[in-house]
């Protein structure tokens, strides 16, 4: 089966997950710069989630560059990667209004984690796919990046009930990590 | 004419009653473990209908791969199926809300039902377009899960009026039927 | 320019208008069939809603099929055809909830008017830059349907003013006209 | 890399928060004309953000006819359009209440600002990638109208704070100027 339908249906899913989001930063009453600043953490919150999905849209376009075909399999942990990111609206406004909350900050982390885990599924599934020798195996290599993401989120989830501001920053330097361009498969396909 | 835009418009529509269930997960106003639990069932019904549009779409990619070109039949066919499908999210609330009355979840059986009809004329106009000989025919067989299927949710429904949670177990059942993965136009493909 | 971008472009839109519509159908608070009455005009409102609109896309996709590039005019003639489809859902709600008043059917009506206006201008925009002896201008023909359709609407907002049921019923019996199959541009393509 | 994905990424995107903002024109409760007359204002800045995403859209289609092929950097100027332009539905809804007020159109030009910059960025984006004699190149030029564009946002959000209404017809002058169709592409794609 080729790719296409897959890449069309997760843009559209991803799409939709980045555009809803904005509709949670609630228009407010008044017209003065004090109405905004409610919506100052919400906004903030808005943004890291946009760029977590970007990341995630961005490796996954990467990742489906090195693709050629996809099985039942493929579609499936796609599907599963998909489903961890359909939540991300829900926990960003719930960890957004109380960034200073163990439970809301912990699911945040909860979700992330199972986004990164999710991922890995996937790369592994395409790698079983196509074969260790494969293009998109030697391009994601050890995945070092995925690795350490995995364990911070845990850390991070640990830590919300200790100082759940802690943890927002280490989601952030989680995405801080992954802005850096990643070129690994870029290489690995001009090369 | 091709069978590009009928794809891609399921896609879409697809991709947006998924994303769309995902609102009803109202964000709680405590911040606590309490505070998630009556979003439980209202989760779990979540979980279930995006497995359910996860395996429409599983199944309407595999359909697509066998199929060549589309007419004007099909086309409504498979408005007709979107049809029913945009209807989830509203059944799927109602009865998430309501797991043990009789109505919403005869509703949620009577919406499954009416998509699974659909889908077999879908399935019909393209074996009477592409003939009954195509690959397509062949890869399609008797549909035994899909008269399973039809069966299955005629007995829920009638089931709701007496046990609404026994109704809802065999939703379930036959998600999980479809899940085991079906090979058919697969293994039809490649041979 | 090709033209595949306004054709993904217009499906995404026609898409989201199909699916955000159903949001208005509120889930109701009982769980009995009484609960369900409140809802009848507003769920034949979006079953006409859906009819239209899968009638517009399943002409716009016909359309296409004897186009083979696009300009500048025709991405803004379709833009101007996507913008009243996009009132679709707000005169639909508001309809739908008052069968029986004449400014909202009324209303409902200018909408229905201003896309067959606007579909019929994109018509145009195609033809003139086809010429008008391509496989487009033969297909389409002298637009019976079309222009019937645009007299019937302007004759049922007058109508809103007197019965605004009456209204409501030309606009069926429009949708119903399109429903016939329009074998036009499939024949002039296979001829 | 190909561009296709990001084409259908960006076209979902825009679809959506064009489809989105029709959301806010809440359907009201009386039957009357005179029920209308509060939405003319929400209703003109709907149409105007709509043209204004139009435009983007239109200017965005013909900037990709140009362009080969994309890289990670391509990707991240594009995503940082659309998160400008998904705030659009934000500041036009609170905007477009308070067409008086300071703040709400001062905020509406400063995203409509960012907008424009970030536009300009994904144009040299691109023609870093491409080369200084690349088509795209010779097709933008001198960019005459971004550049007239952005300094005339930074006047009407200073203006905002003397004469709101000032700043909105400034805000519906530029879009005018972008409705004037841009041949350059064209004409560079042709010649």
């Amino acid at each position: 089966m080729n790719k296409g339908r897959l890449e069309a249906f997760s843009d559209a899913v991803t799409a939709i997950i980045i555009t809803i989001m904005v509709l949670e930063l609630k228009v407010p009453h008044d017209t003065n710069f004090e109405a905004l600043r409610p919506l100052v953490p919400v906004f903030l919150s808005y943004v890291l989630s946009f760029i977590y999905l970007a990341i995630y849209w961005n490796n996954h376009h990467h990742l489906f560059q090195a693709v050629q075909r996809v099985n039942g399999h493929v579609l499936w942990a796609n599907l599963h990667l998909l489903f961890w990111l359909s939540l991300f609206p829900f926990v960003r406004v719930w960890a957004g209004e109380n960034l200073s909350a163990t439970v809301p900050v912990a699911c945040y982390g909860f979700v992330l984690f199972c986004g990164a885990i999710s991922y890995f599924i996937l790369t592994r599934t395409l790698i079983a796919y196509h074969g260790k020798d494969s293009t998109l195996a030697v391009a994601l290599g050890s995945d070092f990046k995925g690795k350490v993401s995995v364990i911070t989120y845990a850390v991070a989830i640990l830590l919300a009930f200790v100082a759940p501001w802690l943890a927002c920053l280490l989601y952030a330097a989680v995405a801080i990590l992954w802005l850096i361009p990643d070129r690994r498969i870029e290489k690995a396909l001009t090369s």
